[in-house]
C-alpha cells in the first residue's frame, strides 16, 4: 500500500518533493486515487466524442446509485476491493503505456470521476499533447473541470431513482468556464425521461444535447440482443423526429452494438 | 414539365421574376435539378453529423461509378427516369413539410450533388435558419460549398476503382472557404483503402478525418447481417488502435446497424 502512494518518478530519483508541474494541484501528499479500470486504446461509444480513439481512466465510487447503473462495478461498495489505490503517476504510466506515447483522448468515467483529484493527472497528460474529457452527473463540482477538453454533463433522469440538484449542477457549468467543450448527454428509457430531457434542453439551451436509449440488459455475461438495443434506438429517433424536436442528436452505445456488455473495451 | 420550372411562390402572386433573395444565385431561368429522393426527417448515420436530425435531399447522378456503390440508384442513369426534376421552390417546399417548418440540418447527398446548382435552395433554406450541410468525392467545385454549414469531402480509396485527381480535390477545399466545417471521410474496405486513408491524413492534417468500414451488402431487398456489419466495425477499431493511429474517428453507418440497406430512412 506504501508502495503505490509513492509516485514511480519521484522514487526513481530519490527525490521527495513533488514535481514543479504538480505543486499546483497537489501541494501536499501525492495524490493516490481509487481506479476500478483503465482500458483502451478503443472509441468512443456515445456522444459527442463518438468514434474518438480513447484510452479509459474509470475511476471508483459514486455518489449516485442510479436504479439502471450498467457499471455497477465501479460504483458500489461492495466491489471496494477490486479499485486499486493508484498514484497520479502510476495512472500515467498505465496510460502512456497502453497509447504507446501516442497522444489520444484520455476519458475520465466512473463511477463518478468529480469525486477525486484529477488535476495532477490532467496537468501530466496535457502537458505530453494528451487531450482530456470527463464524463460526470453533475453532482460534484471540481476545478480542474476547467482543464478538460470536452465536459460531459450527464443529469439522470427520473428512471434513475435520482432528482438532480441544479444548484450543484450550475455549479458544475460554472467551474468548468475556460473549458474547450461543454455538452450534455441523456439516457433514455421511457416517455417521462423523454419529456424531461425536453425540459431540461429549455433550462440549458446553449448546450450541445446528445441523447441515448437506456441499456436495461447491463450483465456483462449476458449477451446483448442486438436487435432489442437497435430498436430502443429506433424507437428514440421516431420518438425526437415525430415531435419534430431537431435540437438533440441521437445516438446508441456503439460499444454495446459491438462489444454487448463485455468490458474493458 | 413546364409546370415544374416555374417555382410555386412565383407563380402563386403571378410574378415571373425571381424573387430578391434568389436573383444573386439564379440570374435567369429557374434552377430545375434532378432529384433522387427527398426523405425524412431521420437522423444522419454517418460522419462528422452522426446522430442529428437531418433532411436528405438526395441529387441524381454521378461522375464516378464506384464499385461498391450502395446509392446506385442516385448513380446510374438507368435510374434517370426515376429522378424527378424539381425547381428549387419545389425541393424546398417538400423540405420544409417533412420538417414541418421546423429548421433542422438538410443534406445534400447523391450521387454527386456538386454536379448540380444548390445555391439557390441553400439561400432559401439558410434565411429560414436551416442548416446546409453536403457530402461529395470532392471531383467537382462549386462556389455554393461556401454557404454551407458543414461539407464532407469523400475522396474515394482504391477499392472504388476511381483515382482521385487531387487537383480538383483542392479546388473544392478552396471553393469552400468560409464554410464552418470541412471534414473528410474516408471509406475503408482493405488494408489497401487503409494505407492509402492514412496517406491523405497526411496531405490534410488540419482537416478531422472519420473512418467508416465499408459495406458490401448493398441490396435493399436482402436483410442486413448484424453480426457482419459490426464485425467489418470491430476490424476497423482493431486496426487503428493496434497501428496507434489515433487521428481518425472511427464510426459505423449507423442506419445500416439501425434499418438495414431499406431507402428512405
Amino acid at each position: 500500500m506504501t508502495e503505490v502512494l509513492i509516485p514511480r518518478a519521484v522514487r526513481a530519483t530519490g527525490d521527495t518533493s513533488p514535481p514543479a508541474h504538480r505543486q499546483g494541484a497537489s501541494r501536499s501528499a501525492p495524490t493516490t486515487l481509487r481506479i476500478a479500470e483503465i482500458f483502451g486504446p478503443t472509441i468512443q461509444g456515445e456522444g459527442a466524442l463518438i468514434g474518438e480513439p480513447t484510452v479509459f481512466v474509470r475511476a471508483g465510487g459514486c455518489d449516485y446509485r442510479c436504479s439502471w447503473c450498467d457499471s455497477l462495478h465501479a460504483v458500489d461498495s461492495r466491489y471496494r476491493d477490486t479499485w486499486a489505490p493508484m498514484a497520479t503517476d502510476e495512472i500515467w504510466q498505465e496510460v502512456t503505456r497502453l497509447s504507446g506515447g501516442q497522444p489520444l483522448t484520455v476519458s475520465l468515467s466512473g463511477g463518478n470521476p468529480a469525486i477525486q483529484n484529477f488535476a495532477p493527472l490532467i496537468a501530466l497528460g496535457k502537458e505530453a499533447g494528451y487531450r482530456f474529457a470527463c464524463e460526470t452527473q453533475g453532482s460534484i463540482s471540481q476545478p480542474w473541470f476547467a482543464a478538460l477538453d470536452t465536459l460531459v454533463l450527464s443529469p439522470k433522469p427520473p428512471s434513475s431513482g435520482h432528482r438532480v440538484d441544479w444548484q450543484k449542477f450550475d455549479h458544475c457549468l460554472l467551474a468548468a468556464r475556460g473549458c474547450d467543450q461543454i455538452v450534455l448527454k441523456i439516457v433514455i428509457f421511457d416517455d417521462c425521461d423523454y419529456d424531461w430531457a425536453k425540459a431540461v434542453a429549455h433550462r440549458y439551451p446553449d448546450l450541445p444535447l446528445y441523447l441515448q436509449p437506456g441499456n436495461p440488459e447491463v450483465d456483462p455475461e449476458t449477451p446483448v440482443d442486438l436487435t432489442a438495443a437497435t430498436e430502443r434506438l429506433h424507437w428514440l429517433i421516431e420518438k425526437v423526429t415525430a415531435d419534430r424536436w431537431f435540437v438533440p442528436r441521437v445516438l446508441p452505445q456503439l460499444h454495446v452494438l459491438v462489444w454487448g456488455n463485455k468490458r474493458g473495451v
